[in-house]
């Protein structure tokens, strides 16, 4: 049973223990991360969750609100404070926020949409299409024509930006990692709508 | 097999169509809501899905972003939207929205504290308890102090308020229909922090 030194580090991070107490912990969870925490939390070693963990991160939460109404918070990372502090990188946060807010993306990236949306999507499109009445050696383009079309509805990262209809997010994203010289990452978001029903 | 009026209704405002056919998809999707709506968007007679669908709630989306490291959106719900304008609903919505970045709840009552997270910790306590050396028969008393003391840790209702530690959240939302003379809801909350671990 070999355990690795990034388990070990990161469960060290974690909990603030020694290196041998983190190693003896994983080498009993044989290897399990979950479960060398939960022993050690068990034994008193450690109080934490994984929740409380930290990524080297830098960046900045960005928020906007329309008419109390439509809320959202958007994660964008940068590899530097120095660089999330500046103005270009905040108004491009704010401007993200804004297009979440209007636009009402699932995701981020097509990356990011799940097996089962994507799988329940694909019957649905194949169905309207056999509907309709086309042959069936068609279905299979036109119907990876409408998942390429559905993307651009629900990707943050494939919609027009609203400001700018004659870009995707993902071209004024790629504009702003050019002008700020860092990668820069939209992680994730989070959008309330006053009385949606989840 | 009979049709409830209520998900009728319910249908009819999600795709706009009239009662016949709302009625018809539901009988043949054998009173199923997403199979109606299913069967409905394939025959193109509705858009929409469940997302798109407005519970009559009014209240206020609150916001509150602390030093762009974490940001809280909060939806308070109350019967009103004149309500919800007043300046005393919006600033109990600030203070929520400002008490969440503080106190990272993870719920919003006890009731929302789902089994398989309850079942964890649970056990957690249990086994904290036996490796303590308490008798046996003294664990279900203990344990059951630790849960109380547990929800008053991560359910917002059950904290004690930030501003005011002499009384919990949930106190100080009934101090606030008590004022302003209508139900109000702490509806659902998110909370993303700057670089954490999902």
């Amino acid at each position: 049973m070999t355990v690795s030194i990034e388990e070990i580090k990161r469960l060290r991070k974690l909990t603030g223990v020694g290196m041998t107490d983190a190693k003896k912990a994983l080498t009993e969870a044989k290897g399990d991360f979950d479960k060398a925490l939960e022993a050690m939390r068990i034994k008193g070693l450690a109080k934490a969750d994984k929740k409380g963990e930290r990524e080297a991160k830098e960046g900045l939460i960005g928020e906007y609100v329309h008419n109390g109404r439509i809320g959202v918070l958007v994660e964008v990372n940068s590899e530097t404070d120095f660089v999330a502090r500046t103005e270009d990188f905040k108004s491009f946060v704010h401007d993200i926020a804004m297009h979440i807010a209007a636009s009402n993306p699932q995701f981020v990236s097509i990356e990011n949409v799940d097996k089962k949306t994507l799988d329940k999507e694909r019957d649905l499109i194949r169905k309207e299409i056999k509907k309709s009445g086309k042959p069936d050696k068609m279905i299979d383009r036109i119907s990876e024509g409408k998942i390429k079309k559905y993307y651009t509805e629900v990707c943050l990262l494939e919609q027009l930006y609203i400001k700018n209809p004659d870009q995707t997010v993902g071209d004024y994203l790629k504009e702003i990692i050019a002008k700020l010289g860092e990668n820069i990452v939209i992680r994730r978001f989070s959008r309330l709508e006053l009385g949606e029903v989840q």
